[in-house]
């Protein structure tokens, strides 16, 4: 699992360049779902709360990283671009955070493989979280448009 | 008007530091709007294409900006903070990029400083667009919470 963990973390450095900005990392992953983190320090803002534009690039990620692991899985080369979102900022986020995105049931991941084998395309929606300690802070949902790539 | 654009950037500069690594500028700022800008190449993602969270911060920061100037002309004391947001990404934006977010009218301003003198808090819905040469690629709708600040 780490190998896949540190593949994800790798990808991201490398083919989004402001995720190092961000100072990401990729977590844990497992069958509850990814969970993805980033410092305060490089993301604060003029409230030394995390600024919006940082959580929400942090949210759409997770919600990116866990297809993207998904897809590694199945061995379906495809790629995943998000298509619309929506995202509440429930509370400041005054620490160091972590978003974690649950995965989706077998039922549904076999619903996107049989749509990529099929039409070459398959769309979810994910759910995302930011925890402040105890209490939910950043809640958000994106929808995500996977395209098969031929090799 | 070059000064109060100018205090807007070092503002976003001084506050939020990210907004250097997204090399975010504000371009212009009329009674039409505020428009900011950033460039292609540090906000890539692996379809060499804009990533949607630099996206996302730009037309967040697009509306923040703007409350921003608009409290700074009517010598109002207060802090804007994002609540919610909702974000279509309708097209790849494949160039540097602007967002614009249009100024509200006369009267909503109006309703703005009322409550904000009154109860010392005010709500606002706004609209951003990213164009990609003529097409629309990115729609945008926020609402942000202004609180008054005693100085």
């Amino acid at each position: 699992m780490t190998n896949i963990i540190e593949a994800l973390q790798q990808t991201l450095e490398h083919e989004i360049p402001l995720t190092g900005h961000l100072e990401l990392r990729v977590l844990s992953y497992d069958e509850q779902g990814l969970t993805i983190g980033a410092p305060l320090a490089p993301n604060i803002n003029h409230k030394r709360t995390a600024f919006a534009g940082s959580l929400n690039s942090v949210v759409t990620l997770a919600g990116w990283g866990l297809l993207w692991l998904i897809l590694h899985e199945q061995e379906i080369p495809a790629r995943v671009v998000i298509q619309d979102s929506s995202c509440n900022y429930l509370r400041p986020v005054s620490e160091d955070f972590t978003a974690f995105c649950p995965k989706p049931s077998p039922a549904e991941i076999t619903k996107i493989v049989e749509s990529l084998r099929k039409r070459g395309r398959a769309r979810i929606g994910l759910h995302v979280e930011i925890r402040n300690a105890t209490d939910l802070a950043v809640s958000f949902t994106g929808r995500y448009v996977m395209v098969r790539v031929e090799q």
